[in-house]
């Protein structure tokens, strides 16, 4: 191996915070997404001191590393692609602090995002970013692909939920930055610069995060259309109605077949070729009578059923349906690749009838589902099989290819929460264009000379 | 001058774009602070494409550039302490688009943020951010200070409406990142590292900003109360309960006190040490039951009196009073130096306590008001007069250093909404400290390497 010697000596400084067994390195090698590559070591430390001592190491005898927070992702973005070290930030899992008096929890990178939220709850306050890994995914994962999530409609993604991070930079120097308090405008924008920025410029170790009263009450509606263009007109005539949901999901008609193929025919009106989820929070009062304004927009708009949802158990009820539309893509069989595009929101029925006449055209399903109040649709393009039950590969990636082009040159944006990876590095110069990618190579080099954290990534190299 | 020829060769390029009559230099020389000093000339492009041109120019001719919203700042952030150009932006004052179907607005950098909120309302649609100055700054001016104002505590400041950006660097290249999407997790965060950074790494020529669907009722009250501390407290029990209002402002018994000599003994009650002003918004069932529920709380937290406000005309009224109370402060005679510190909201008691003792101590009254809810405390220190009516300005001068420390050793921020500028340059080091002080040079090389955009400021150099 390239670093063995420096590995060793790593090993002997640092104890049992470096692994180098077969098995932990193959568990380090890969995320959700396909690509997989084994580190020459895992460090897995206790404290940011410790993340400190491994990145300077690093850092001088020249060895990557590559931040790793649940390895939940979905574009490889912690795939040691440079072999070197993984740090995984998932011992680092304390819960420091839940603070209502001042409005903010404070938390080590490792706690899982969901555990931070439970905490929150159980005092009456509320820490909103939802992605829908919640109960596998880190605040650190979070921070670092910036996780967005149905309810950022309403409450915003990860970013502004951020007061304060403690940071490892390239060369092992501790940066604390930000602070506790709500508002700060004391220079530059650092907590902002590490957010989103995938573990090539610094690991965080350490959040203080913003938390806001809970709202005591939540309800929920859900809605089938006859058309998919009725169905995205609702959409702007909730927002245009002066509602702000918390979540606004959109599913589309070929998702709708396919679930009633999986969950059977009741499930939805026979002719439903949209569908939309809406959930709404606030005053008990005012949730009342906000589904109900809701529920008449529904009907004003086209809606052939309507369904309510007033307690816990059925808005419950009414997510797990959403899940289940998911489970039914993955019933049909077909490998999905889940692309996480967005669109300006009055783009949605071109996007759906772009989809439709694509897979018109090649015969390869495209499924259309997310939320459409930010025009965040996570688009499925699903991947045919061959005879012997193999993925026919090829076609389907050229759709890929085909559906970023269409997202560029429609004001979209090829990635609303996954972030650029490896997955999605082949499209990004294209996605920012040539000044903004120099711009990345500038803060790179700045921030991290030697390309020690994350290399490979966003095709920067 | 040491730019005569160079200025000349611009004037010759670009015309009327570029004036150096006396009278214009000495109208771009400062903002609303005290500071001031002459540019060689004064830039007015009406494009970005010009802004380009001036950028390059200047770059290549080691002229500094200090560029320029409405000049209406308060920390000196627009004075072109080393000559060269003054970069207005005033004549790029056009609302390029209002768009409720993607809920956003496209607006040019001199747009008045007043005119922007109006235009959004005309359309049922909402600019949330609300820098008390919003009616004489500007778009720009507000994204390179990152402005915030009373409404932030539910709404957040001005980074997360702000979309996409078009951005002139230092060496005239015009940068386009973000976009008009609600989510974008392409790359580093690029909009964020211009939102807030004083014109000292790009100028922002252009903003794609997110616009919210109107809440269609707003509502206040205000309350007295016999003890700051139960003031404080109540604002916990507001948050504690379940509400997070729009706005939840606190005045202390010293600007109290001037308002009854300013306005009358009947203004407020007799014994009135406290008071709160709070704003809700939302749709109009919620705002009612919510208003009753947030008086009965200011009750129990033991107001002796409570005014609600549910017209449009008694809200404004509400807010009126706020104003009033500023000029009551202004109507002593004395000189304010108004420093917009924010702390844990935790800490208010402690502030206003701390605040008293060194009024106590040294004679020289504090006044502390301001946006309790996310802990921004505008506090004045008022300047005393010597026998001739002169400022004494030294001892004043200790006590703001006194009181940056008070707020840097207990976890608040020196600046909150203005930034730092010259005003705040001396303390900026403490504030944030040496890493990060560091990485603020790094940064500043990266992108603007030969120190052309707005030099002398935040004590970079």
């Amino acid at each position: 191996m390239p670093h063995g010697d420096a590995i060793l000596e790593l090993q002997r400084m640092l104890g049992d915070v470096i692994a180098t067994d077969a098995g932990t390195l193959a568990e380090y090698a890969h995320d959700k997404w396909h690509a997989s590559a084994l580190p020459e070591a895992v460090a897995l430390p206790r404290s940011t001191e410790e993340v400190a001592e491994v990145l300077k190491f690093a850092d001088a005898h020249g060895i990557p590393v590559t931040p790793r927070g649940a390895g939940v992702g979905y574009v490889g973005g912690c795939v040691p692609v440079r072999g070197g070290i993984v740090l995984s930030l998932e011992r680092m899992n304390r819960i420091l602090e839940i603070n209502p008096a001042d409005g903010v929890a404070v938390a080590q990178a490792g706690v899982l995002t969901a555990d931070l939220q439970d905490a929150c709850e159980a005092q009456g306050w509320f820490y909103p970013p939802d992605p829908a890994s919640r109960k596998e995914s880190s605040i650190g994962g979070n921070i670092a692909t910036n996780a967005g999530g149905p309810r950022c409609l309403k409450y915003g993604v990860t970013r502004p939920y951020v007061l304060g991070l403690t940071v490892v930079l390239a060369d092992g120097r501790i940066l604390r930055c930000g602070g506790r308090t709500h508002k700060n405008k004391q220079g530059f924008d650092l907590v902002g610069l590490f957010v989103g920025s995938e573990g090539m410029l610094g690991v965080v170790t350490e959040a203080v995060l913003r938390i806001i009263p809970a709202p005591p009450a939540r309800a929920a509606l859900r809605a089938s259309f006859p058309q998919f263009a009725l169905c995205a007109k609702a959409v702007q005539d909730v927002l245009q109605g002066g509602h702000l949901p918390c979540a606004l999901e959109i599913t589309d008609a070929f998702t709708l077949a396919a679930a009633r193929e999986y969950l059977g025919p009741t499930v939805l009106p026979a002719d439903a070729k949209g569908h939309i989820i809406i959930e709404i929070d606030g005053q008990t009062d005012a949730v009342a009578a906000e589904q109900r304004a809701i529920a008449d927009i529904l009907r004003a708009a086209g809606a052939t059923e309507i369904i309510t949802a007033s307690t816990a158990e059925d808005v419950e009820a009414i997510w797990q349906l959403r899940r289940e539309f998911s489970y039914s893509l993955k019933a049909t069989g077909l490998t999905k690749l889940n692309e996480d595009i967005v669109i300006p929101r009055s783009r949605l029925v071109e996007l759906v009838e772009f989809c439709e006449s694509m897979q018109r055209e090649t015969g390869i399903p495209v499924a259309c589902f997310g939320h459409s109040g930010d025009g965040n649709i996570h688009t499925n393009i699903m991947v045919l099989k061959d005879a012997r039950g193999r993925d026919i590969r090829e076609p389907a990636d050229t759709l890929v290819d085909r559906l970023f082009q269409w997202v560029v040159t429609h004001g979209g944006s090829i990635t609303g929460e996954h972030g650029i990876g490896l997955a999605k590095a082949k499209w990004f110069p294209q996605a920012v264009g040539p000044v903004a990618l120099d711009l990345h190579r500038t803060l790179k080099d700045a921030l991290d000379p030697n390309h020690t954290l994350n290399p490979g990534k966003m095709g920067l190299e």
